[in-house]
C-alpha cells in the first residue's frame, strides 16, 4: 500500500457538496480530520495544525493512525474529492541546493570558469520568489510571455511566449512552528520547525529568465506559476529515509549537521507525457533542510507558519538523473525521445509533467501540470 | 499644514486603550475611520479598503474631506497614538528602476564594464523580497550577522555581523484592487490597482549581499528588514505631481506610458542622525510605477490586495542624489562628514537614518529606523 499506516500525508479536499475539510490520505481513501479536532480543523486548512507545533503534530499523527486502525472517521474515496492547496502560504524561497545541478547550470552558463559560484560551498544560495505562485497539483501552467533577445527586428528584444518553457523537480519544506525574530534556528532545531515535505515543480521560461537575471537573479521567468502537491507528507513518516552528505570544507559551525543527518533518501521520477525522463535521488543533495532553515534564519529573519522552502532543482550525478531539461538537453543542444517517437528540447504546449518520489513504502503525493497556450 | 486637506494619509494606529483603529492623518491629529464606514474599516486595517478599489477609494476620500471640513469626526491626537504597518502584505518586489543609481552600482562592481545591464533600458530590473521583513517606520534594525569574505581564518569566509550596513531610500507602491491570473495590467490600468504610496527604506548589508548574490541575486543581505512608512498616501493626492520620463529607447509597446505620465516629482530628503546626506528627486526615475506593475504582470501574474512593489533606491545625476551609501561613498571608499564632525563609510550602532519626500504641499509620511547591535 503505497499510502498506508506509515505514510498518512495531510492535505485539504473540497467535497461533492462543495464543503472544504482538512484530510489524511490513506490508500484510496481520504480520512475528514473535522470531527476528530474540530479547533485545529475547524477552517478546513492545515494552518492551525501547522502552527500547533511539534508535540501536536505527535498527538494528531498518532490519534490518525488510531482512528484507522480500529476502522473509525469517515473516510472519502479519493476519487471523489478534489485537493486542494492545503495551507495559506507565507513567504517563498527557492535554494539551489544540489551540487550537480549547480554545476551543470555553470557549465552551461559559464563555460570555462568554475562552475560553481565562489560561496556555494560556504553556503546555500537562494532567492525569495513569488509566494502567490503556488498551485496545487493538476492546476494548468499557461505558457507566459516575456522580453527575450531575438535576432530579428530592430532592438534586438522582443515580447513573445516563452520557446524555452522548462520544468524544475524539486522538494518543497513546509514551515509549520513559527521562530522568533533575532533567534536564528539551529540545525538540531530545524526539525521542531519544519511540518513536511511536498513535491514542487518551479516552473522556469529559460529564455526570460536569461534576459532578466542580471544583476538581481530570477524574476518573471519563474513567477507566473510554481507547482506544489497538496499532500504534506509529516517528517515523521520520513524519520526512515534520513541519510547524511559529505561536505568539503566543513561548513561554518552554526551550519554543521552536529546531531544527526536531515539528508533524505528519496528517489524522484519525473514524466512527461509517461515518458521518464529522469530518476533524482534526494540523497545526493549537498544542503539539508536543517542547513537551508539555520542559514535562512541566521541574519535574524524569522519563519512564518506556511512559509515555503525548496530546494532547488534535484539532480545526480549520472546523465539520466538530471531534474530540468536545462541539464537533461544541454540548454536546448541535445533533444531527448519520448516514448511516443517524438523529441522536446523544451515543453510544448499540451505536455504534462509529473513528479514523484518514494522512499521504500513512503510515497509521496506526485506533482503534475499540463502546459497550456 | 504638511497634511492637510489636499493630502490626508491612510494608516492604522494603536490608541491609548490599546484597540486597533483605521484613521487618516490629518495636520497634527489623526481621525478615526471606524464609524466612517464600519463595513471596511472595523477590522482596524486598510484590507479592505485596498480591496474595495477605486469607485470606493474616491467615495472615502472624499467623505473623509467632508467630516475634516465641518469639523465632524474623532480627532485624536498623532502623539497620543502609535502607528502600525496598516495592512497585511502580500508579496513584496524591490525594482531597480533608477538609471542614475543603477549606473553608479554597475560602475562600483562592474567597473570597465557597461555599467547598466543588457536588458535594463528594455524592461525594468527586479526581484522578489520577503515580505515578512516590511516593518513599519520606527521599528528599530538590529545590525544582522552573515557570510562574508575575510582575510583572516583559514576558509576565507567568516559568519559575522555586518561591517556595511547601508540605507535605500525608496518609493513602495501599495496594491489595492487585485488584477486577475493572466490578464496583465496595462499601463493605463496600473492606477486602478494602485491605492497609494509609501516612503521605504531597503536595508541592505552590502558584505553579505556581495557574497551571496551570484547567481540568484540579494537574498540574506536585504531580508533581514525593510523599514515602511505607516502613512499610504493615497495618488489621487499625487496627481499634482505627475511628471514625463524621457526613455530612449522607446519600450515596447505594452511598456508604451501612452495616455499619461506615471512620473512623480517627489522631492527625497535623507537624514543621517539629522545631517541631511542627499536629496534625490523621484522624477529622475528612469521607470514609472505604471512601467513596473504592467511588467511585473506582462507574464499572467496576478497581484493580490496587499502585495507591495518598491522602486529601488532613487539617486539623482548629481553626487549629492544619491540614495544609498554604497554610491554616497562610492563603497566606502569616500566618507560622509556628518554635522557632528563624525564620519561615515557605513552605518554604526545608535545612527538613526529618516527619509521624508514632498511635493508642493504634499509630504509623505517619513520612514526612520535606528541601528541596534
Amino acid at each position: 500500500m503505497s499510502f498506508g499506516l506509515d505514510n498518512l500525508p495531510y492535505g485539504s479536499v473540497i467535497d461533492q457538496q462543495g464543503r472544504r475539510r482538512a484530510a489524511v490520505r490513506y490508500d484510496t481513501s481520504v480520512l475528514d480530520l473535522t470531527d476528530l479536532a474540530p479547533e485545529l480543523f475547524e477552517t478546513g486548512t492545515l494552518d492551525r495544525l501547522l502552527a500547533a507545533g511539534p508535540d501536536v503534530w505527535s498527538q494528531v499523527r498518532a490519534r490518525v493512525t488510531e482512528v484507522l486502525q480500529q476502522g473509525e472517521g469517515e473516510l472519502i474515496p479519493l476519487d471523489a474529492v478534489r485537493p486542494v492547496l492545503p495551507f495559506t502560504p507565507g513567504d517563498y524561497v527557492d535554494f539551489y541546493a544540489s551540487e550537480h545541478h549547480a554545476t551543470n547550470a555553470g557549465r552551461i552558463f559559464r563555460p570555462g570558469a568554475d562552475p560553481l559560484p565562489p560561496s556555494w560551498r560556504h553556503q546555500p544560495i537562494g532567492y525569495y520568489g513569488r509566494s502567490a505562485a503556488l498551485q496545487a497539483s493538476g492546476t494548468p501552467v499557461h505558457r507566459p510571455s516575456g522580453h527575450v533577445r531575438t535576432d530579428s527586428g530592430d532592438s534586438g528584444v522582443a515580447f513573445r511566449p516563452t520557446e524555452r518553457l522548462d520544468f524544475e523537480a524539486e522538494l518543497a519544506f513546509v514551515v509549520g512552528a513559527p521562530s522568533e525574530a533575532g533567534r536564528p534556528v539551529s540545525v538540531a532545531a530545524a526539525s521542531r520547525h519544519v511540518f513536511g515535505v511536498a513535491l514542487l515543480n518551479d516552473w522556469s521560461a529559460r529564455d526570460i529568465q536569461a534576459f532578466e537575471t542580471v544583476p538581481l537573479g530570477p524574476f518573471l521567468g519563474k513567477s507566473f506559476a510554481t507547482s506544489i502537491s497538496p499532500w504534506i507528507t509529516p517528517l515523521a513518516a520520513l524519520e526512515g529515509a534520513r541519510t547524511a552528505s559529505s561536505q568539503h570544507p566543513l561548513p561554518l559551525p552554526h551550519l554543521h549537521e552536529a546531531v544527526f543527518p536531515h539528508g533524505l533518501a528519496l528517489d524522484l521520477e519525473v514524466s512527461v507525457n509517461g515518458t521518464v525522463v529522469s530518476r533524482p535521488g534526494f540523497a545526493a543533495m549537498y544542503w539539508s533542510y536543517a542547513q537551508l532553515l539555520a542559514h535562512l534564519t541566521s541574519n535574524g529573519a524569522a519563519v512564518r507558519t506556511g512559509d515555503v522552502f525548496a530546494s532547488g532543482t534535484v539532480s545526480g550525478p549520472r546523465a539520466d538523473q538530471r531534474g530540468c531539461l536545462l541539464e537533461l538537453t544541454w540548454n536546448g543542444t541535445e533533444p531527448l525521445t519520448l516514448d511516443d517517437g517524438s523529441s522536446r528540447t523544451w515543453l510544448q504546449d499540451g505536455d504534462e509533467v509529473t513528479i514523484t518520489a518514494s522512499h521504500e513504502s513512503i510515497t509521496l503525493g506526485e506533482v503534475t501540470g499540463r502546459i497550456m497556450p
